[in-house]
């Protein structure tokens, strides 16, 4: 293991990696098989202010020490988070669980633009519930320190000032050393890899959140860096590497969080991705319980569906209630890589048992409700 | 809407049903299309005393009146529930609930026999650190009064003194009338019906406890009396003679219920019921956590799968804890209806995020696993 060690340059024709250790001497360290898993990298903006001591991007392990330690240090009472993401999220429950007051800002209009609108807005009413203030279409020109506060200035002018500025706005994968040694590329600039996690050379290998994969659903490369994927592609890497055959299917998008006592969770394409992916899609969004009418604590449930007019096909599934969103939506995601249309997925036999949902699952309630729409 | 009228019999050659009304009145009622959905009857012995007002089955809602009144008219302060399936468990996690004793007996070894060994005993476990009494071997002989108590004796002579009995011994089909007029009878003598719901006679459709169904794992017939295909069945049958047409899959057999802070679930075959079906069965089981490691608040959870060797097809999945396993085995059920194969299904993109299991689903573990093993 050779920590400390930053790899500067691919030799792919000499099989061999040129970089520098801990003491900046050059090293060269031959390879049979590379594999690159250098991961994603947090998007912060070039504008002034963002490398102020109060600001920080939340990614590495690092950063979690910044975030403690300036918890710990100084009186936070408030804090603005750029980006309205999974992680942006996250973070807002933790520091509002700690009695720390969120603004969360984003310069693009929709909280969660991917989830339908009722369900979206279920999560804002969670949000502003729990004193979160949401501004959209406010993107942040500079960060100015003021004493022991920091002002997020937008490009209006408007201000906020606060005691800690966390940086949310997304991931990019971390390809720039493949880029450079000519491998070919795929969505928004991962590596682009095979079944195999072989990229274009067929000694390199790429895992991770620096690579893409294939959607279940249109076939087409897609870029999910998310913790699964992440880790079978690791395994299957090293497992093919070892002369096991392996293939992997490829993502179908599952993702899920918990913001206060909502579960968020998703799988497939939303209406528009599935315009884009040439579907015709048709979507249905319907409001259950979580548990039979008769049994106590039940909570409402919403479900939307997006389904293909042309092949019948199921292509996405998006839940949001206090219960039976987060692990519910797996029977969708297995439907997605199994390619079941809306009726067939319909007909499964779910579980049902009073305090766990209706006879028919909101998930087939709602198939039932999309194939008329089909 | 004819209430109070008992139909003694189908003339499937004049297409009309003969019994007799509330009056006692005889009545012949015509049909073009007759659709029969008589349900299930609770098994009752015909042994002595399981007709003693202080003893009574668990099916309709007169039962349940009468189980609310004798807890209501007198001090109630232990039960023997006879029977130890999905109803007994329910009927003692009530009582228990109220304070008051339960016994547990049931003739066969065994509690849940077709649950897998480890998962068994966690329920086991749930059941007696909640002070529930088990015990397997007990053959109901007679049950006596004795003042304002019952004696419960099994054939050895064994006697336990109780308040309340309750027969929760399973049911069966209610299917004599059909049987009679010379309908087809499916598996436990239910009543045979095809993909449309039509039973041997193409005017006459079945649907509910009382019709059997295809299994989607077998492909062969299946008597499964759960909520959620007799509604399905209903409306299909509906549909199918209204000029809609609908063919249903079928079952997978998926069953859950909670026990005290248990989820218990199941989905397809057992491994002997594989055998049984001309598989060749592989099995394992792990113990994972309901959370990530990281996430406050985990519980144990068994996984329990079931493969075929020779087909590498995914066959059943079982789950027991405290958190996930209900609404974890619908992924499971919708892979069988696919069709498939644990790699596949090891394949699938399942929901993560900390609060709601680890990185690699408890069923995808549990799949990897399965794989060495097939």
């Amino acid at each position: 293991m050779n920590l400390g060690h930053c790899v500067h340059r691919i030799d792919t024709a000499g099989q061999k990696v040129i970089g520098s250790g801990p003491r900046a001497e050059v090293f060269e360290i031959p390879y049979d098989r590379l594999l690159i898993a250098t991961g994603a990298l947090p998007i912060v903006p070039q504008e002034p202010g963002f490398d102020l001591p109060g600001v920080t991007a939340v990614k590495t392990l690092e950063n979690a020490r910044t975030i403690k330690r300036l918890l710990q240090g100084k009186n936070v009472a408030d804090t603005v988070i750029i980006g309205m993401g999974y992680i942006a999220m996250e973070m807002t429950e933790a520091l509002r669980a700690r009695g720390i007051g969120v603004r969360m800002v984003k310069p693009r209009p929709g909280l969660l633009p991917w989830l339908d609108a009722p369900l979206s807005d279920s999560v804002r009413q969670a949000l502003e519930a729990h004193q979160v203030a949401l501004h959209t279409g406010f993107s942040v020109d500079r960060i100015e320190q003021h004493g022991r506060r920091l002002k997020v200035i937008d490009n209006h002018g408007e201000t906020f000032e606060t005691d800690m500025v966390l940086v949310a706005m997304g991931i990019r994968p971390n390809s720039g050393l493949a880029e450079a040694a000519g491998l070919a590329l795929g969505p928004s600039r991962s590596i682009a890899v095979d079944r195999h996690l072989a990229t274009s050379s067929d000694v390199i290998y790429a895992a991770g959140d620096c690579a893409d994969a294939y959607h279940v659903v249109t076939g087409q490369k897609a870029w999910v860096p998310l913790a699964l994927r992440a880790n079978r592609a690791g395994w299957a890497a090293a497992d093919h590497v070892c002369g096991k055959p392996v293939s992997l299917q490829g993502v179908a998008g599952t993702g899920v969080f918990r913001i206060f006592d909502l579960e968020v969770a998703r799988t497939g394409l939303f209406a528009s991705e599935a315009e884009k992916a040439g579907f015709d899609p048709a979507t249905v969004t319907i409001s259950t319980q979580s548990r039979a009418h008769s049994y106590p604590g039940s909570s409402p449930l919403q479900v939307h569906l997006v389904g293909d007019k042309s092949s019948g096909r199921l292509l996405g599934a998006q839940m949001v209630g206090r219960e039976g969103a987060a692990l519910r939506i797996n029977a969708a995601a297995v439907a997605l890589h199994a390619g079941m249309t809306v009726e067939q997925f319909g007909q499964s036999d779910l579980a049902y048992a009073p305090p766990f949902g209706p006879t028919w699952d909101p998930l087939l309630v709602a198939a039932n409700q999309l194939l008329k729409a089909l």
